[in-house]
């Protein structure tokens, strides 16, 4: 344990936060009860709601906050407005003893998954409830939980009129479950202004390996993904009368699709994983230390089908190897029963998980290639289109950054125990913008467990993830703000 | 020509019908504006009405009818009554001259498939709209059209009080569209009793082979229809969190389905086509005979993807050869855009079109076999479940009986053209259940045309179709009336 002062504020501000938990998830509980859903454009009003919700706090604990207009999204052909992102800076950004200060900008986003009680939810999913050690809601810990973290942190100064240890902006958004829409355009236009003088990013909006262990996070994976159409006939056609006359485009397009990978996670396209480094001896440890065993998978799908029975070989699987999965097949028949039709045009959608050194753009043609020269060879009299639907860069952060080396003093001050160093199979996109645009180093600081079902029906943060998180992340400050000296007087 | 009798009678008969033309399809309007769609349970009420509206109608033309109930249909969990079948029967079956008659067994179905103006129609389906020669309006052609042909042919001679030629046998159902459930059950029930005597059936509840020239079919082809489940996760995966970790259902999957068919048409499943016959040059003369084109099989699919550019082997392909093919895969995603999921569950459905003599039991076991075999090789960890989900046996009947005789003559007199003899590539299962059942021969005579549309938006039936097949199936009688030489008094 190597903190130079945490140690020296950490009982009044743990200590405080523990006496005001009940508070805190009150304010949870208000935040959870408004469905501010991205991604259904009848529930547009209550992200700007939560946005606006969002804002009054911050403003209430003292940060000088703006909203920001980020323009209209086209759904369904008809113009609705975007949530705005929130901005907001607290701090002391003038004083040379304030320009002394380091300044961490903080990302968060405001905005939900959809959820209704008729998926499944045990309890209504817009009021948050209480399950043992559960906070059972949706956004709990995704990421309201998270967000609402920061402004326990903040109430703690606010209430006892401390000062920050740190210089603080803020960059919430209410897109991030359907694209972040509009948010890169303003990261990197406000990379020399608003976000001019930042020193580290520090995210929270990811989870831990599993419901034991916390975890900092330096890499996530990036994304290609493809829709690969074939058509043939100008309309569906009935199997019975046309059976046996035609070129099918079902029968191609399962013939292009069983060609990219093999079932045990092989990828079949040429050149594709060509710029993936081999493991090293010294990476084979780092994952060897992680606490992750086969009886974790097991649990996280429901099933012994994990591809390997070592756990390094998993881990990597998930972390620093790429990965191809095939989603399903749009056009199709897709409905319970018999339907005894031919498509006339159907697009396999699947896509390729990318780590160092993959690059997108060098993926998308290799792919394009491939299924146009395998499709070449199938002779068919049926179309071909290769499509890539979108894509995003793997990102790895410097684990032994300053902004890391706080994280992780920061956990072992909380949680008695040293972190797992993680890297996310899934990708979270701003990461990289923030990265790029900024410049600087960027910390994934997860609240949440691994068994937090964050898209899922009964989707919960533990009560004691939320409130020893809330100290995670002020300590985390705390942890920063000694680093470059600044004085222990908290 | 050699009609033995119907030139007497087709003068007065052929005028009549002609100038009672528009009786007739006000007749078919009336029909049509009832929406009996048995697909929909909301309907229901509907396919009851059609029953009763169709009752009342042989009964006014001196048909002795009765509804016979089938029992009740389970639709989600819910019991709805099934639509009664209407039997009727109109002739002499009790004196020596009357005896003497020949009694033709007439099926038809008054149920519709599903429509509604939002799937495209140009105008309300359920209004029949005249559009130059084509009455449009769901059920025109399949098969409220045919029914009421064989009304009108009972007007003729109620309005005229002429005695029929034949005796006469009505089986009309309202669930064809929906598995003709309760139908079998029924006709082999009443073989020996309501049916005893049948000397022949006559179902018009197909198409020609093009728009130009009259058909009779003698041949169906059978159907086997097929779920293959491959499953392993407990439920579906986040493609970033698990892609690389486990075995993933859709990889088998595809790789199974890729493995049943190729692109032009070759069935990969060992045996299945062991016991087609080879064709012989007499068979390829009958094909080579109809009129048919690839022109025509472009048109009717929209694009020129025709698996062979000789007609000969592409209608060959349609009705005499067994075909396979891919109709979709339920349980992956099947919508727009991109999402990265990993399916846990997926269940590809395929079929094959079976023709003599091809046996569905035999068919079935060995694409399980093979399936099971082919998965045993994947070395998976996730797990198969190979499910026929429905079949039905080849028809093909001796198109030299006498009952087609009577309709190829009755063709020739009233479209001036020998018709094509075919053989269709879909099923009508009703047909092999009235073949096994009454062990007599069956014919199938369609009314429409080839691009009539039966399932889809603005099905029609030309005008013409519609009074010139009335001609059809009267002349029909007659000339098998004739066949036993019944003095041609009519």
């Amino acid at each position: 344990m190597t903190s130079r002062v945490a140690t020296a504020i950490s009982i009044p501000f743990t200590e405080w936060v523990d006496a005001n938990a009940e508070r805190f998830i009150e304010r949870l509980k208000e935040a959870v009860a408004i469905p501010s859903i991205s991604g259904d454009s009848a529930r547009r009003d209550d992200v700007f709601n939560m946005a606006h919700w969002l804002d009054g706090q911050l403003k209430s604990l003292g940060v000088d906050t703006k909203l920001v207009d980020l323009g209209t999204q086209n759904v369904d052909g008809k113009e609705i407005p975007l949530p705005p992102a929130l901005l907001g800076q607290i701090g002391d950004f003038t004083s040379e003893a304030g320009k002394k200060k380091k300044t961490i900008l903080i990302y968060g986003h405001f905005d939900v998954q959809p959820a209704s009680k008729s998926d499944g939810w045990d309890s209504d999913p817009f009021v948050l409830t209480t399950v043992g050690d559960k906070l059972v809601g949706r956004g709990s810990t995704d990421d309201k939980g998270p967000i609402l973290g920061w402004l326990n942190v903040l109430q703690y100064h606010h209430d006892n009129q401390k000062e920050l240890p740190v210089n603080l902006k803020f960059c919430f958004e209410g897109m991030e479950e359907s694209g972040s829409e509009g948010l890169d355009d303003l990261i990197v236009k406000e990379a020399k202004g608003y976000f001019a003088g930042v020193d580290y990013v520090c995210i929270s909006d990811n989870y831990w390996l599993n419901d034991r262990t916390p975890v900092l996070t330096y890499g996530l994976r990036g994304l290609c993904y493809f829709s690969v159409t074939v058509s043939g006939p100008a309309w569906d056609l009935h199997s019975g009368v046309f059976g046996g006359t035609v070129y099918e485009p079902m029968t191609d397009l399962v013939t292009l699709l069983s060609k990219l990978v093999d079932n045990k996670g092989k990828i079949l396209i040429p050149g594709v994983v060509d710029r993936v480094p081999s493991v090293t001896s010294e990476e084979i440890k780092l994952y060897e230390k992680l606490d992750y065993s086969i009886a974790d998978i097991d649990k996280a799908v429901g099933a012994p089908i994990a591809l390997s029975s070592d756990k390094v070989e998993v881990l990597m699987g998930r972390m620093r190897n790429p990965s191809l999965s095939l989603h399903g097949i749009e056009g199709a028949f897709s409905g319970e029963g018999a339907k005894t039709v031919i498509p006339a045009k159907v697009s396999g959608k699947f896509s390729i998980r990318l780590v160092p050194d993959q690059d997108p753009k060098e993926i998308n043609k290799l792919v394009k290639v491939y299924l146009e020269s395998e499709f070449a060879k199938l002779n068919s009299k049926s179309k071909l289109e290769v499509k890539p639907l979108s894509d995003g860069k793997p990102w790895v952060a410097d684990y032994k950054n300053p902004n890391y080396e706080a994280a992780r003093v920061a956990t072992l001050l909380v949680y008695g125990k040293e972190p797992d160093f993680t890297r996310e199979g899934g990708s979270i996109p701003v990461t990289l913008t923030f990265s790029d645009a900024l410049g600087v180093n960027v910390l994934l600081l997860p609240m949440g467990r691994g068994d937090d079902g964050a898209h899922s029906t009964n989707e919960k943060l533990n009560r004691s993830n939320f409130i020893e998180g809330t100290k995670l992340l002020g300590l985390y400050l705390y942890e920063i703000g000694a680093s470059i000296n600044i004085d222990p007087k908290y």
